[in-house]
């Protein structure tokens, strides 16, 4: 059987990945990082996401916080709050991490390696997440590029693939998605900034966006 | 004055790149990594030719060593000895760790974000380590390209430049360079297996290769 590295967050978008790589017929390796994230309730969410999944093995990488500064999602500066639909698709947020995706694609990319593994899905998205540069379609083409140059597999001709089957859908869709494959939302987290026992804010660009979805989807949202 | 991110492992490749850093006219930030290796001497070594450079600043980022994993040079397997250098140019190395310069240069590029950098500078050479995928210059094009996809600073028209001066340079070569630069090479280490005391076993890869560019060069070298 064919082993897929997929970024699992805790969030919705890559709990609909893990689904999404199963039915692809991949038994997966969950991946999660721990980067000194406001939002660490995401963690034990990823922990819940992947153990109901039946993932062949769920793996915590710690990236140092000193390489991953400069966000309001790390400490740097305040969540924003309260922002419209419209507002959020606009210019670079400010929780926009440097180089996130870039640096958690390169981990996923050694431990494929090591696993044996040709597939690392990743749960970006193009639509909600627009203002940042490395949810792109083309970010993620010209990373498998380079990590096909970087690698002994890329090498020997046995390619690693980078799928982001979520990319180009609406959250509505990524929610009906995940319904039709099982996923169980009320394990997932997507607030920025849960208050201490985990509850969303309701308020954050993340919330409003899960929130618009659920109701487009016309489901109710089983997380509070 | 333009400051640039230079990866510093210790190594005499990587203390000559970071005089050519200096030369280029920028003020650097000296970048290392605590992954687990084998040879933590490094770190030291690292520390000492920073401090001699006069860095803006001296990081050292830990990578979690879960994720580069799979190396002699990690603990998997043992390093290898006694190869000739006609020996040590042919195929992928045990020594060769997963997709570790595409791991170091992803956080490089975070923090060369952060710190407002244009530049990362890699002491990365194709001679002497053909074997290595990542140290190639058609993947540190195929990298450069991916990080300014992935970045701020890339998508909003001030692009990384990542700088592997050394890239095509025999050992010969990089030494006489070093010297004309001022870099005290008894403060580098190269070897990848040395004594408790940090003295290099003379028998490994890098311990070859290095003993072969003192000669060529024509000079002698510094540390034993």
């Amino acid at each position: 059987m064919s082993v897929a590295v997929v970024l699992v967050s805790g969030g919705l978008d890559s709990a609909v990945t893990l689904a999404v790589a199963a039915r692809d017929g991949h038994a997966c390796i969950a991946l999660s990082f721990d980067y000194g994230q406001r939002h660490r309730i995401e963690l034990s969410c990823a922990a819940a996401v992947a153990a109901r999944a039946s993932v062949l093995d769920h793996r915590v990488v710690q990236i140092d916080a000193a390489a991953l500064a400069g966000s309001a999602l790390t400490g740097c500066g305040d969540v924003p709050r309260g922002r419209s639909e419209a507002d959020i698709g606009t210019g670079i947020p400010d929780t926009y991490v440097p180089a996130r995706n870039l640096v958690m694609l390169a981990h996923a990319t050694a431990i494929a390696e090591t696993a044996g593994a040709h597939h690392v899905y990743i749960g970006a998205n193009a639509v909600d997440y627009s203002g940042y540069p490395d949810c792109r379609g083309v970010f993620l083409d010209a990373f498998e590029q380079a990590a096909n140059l970087a690698t002994r597999a890329g090498v020997e001709g046995a390619p690693l693939k980078v799928c982001a089957p979520l990319l180009d859908l609406p959250k509505a869709d990524i929610i009906t998605l995940g319904l039709e494959l099982g996923v169980d939302f009320s394990l997932t987290n997507s607030c920025y900034d849960p208050d201490p026992q985990g509850r969303a804010c309701g308020a954050c660009d993340s919330c409003t966006i899960r929130s618009a979805g659920f109701k487009a989807a016309g489901v109710e949202d089983p997380r509070r």
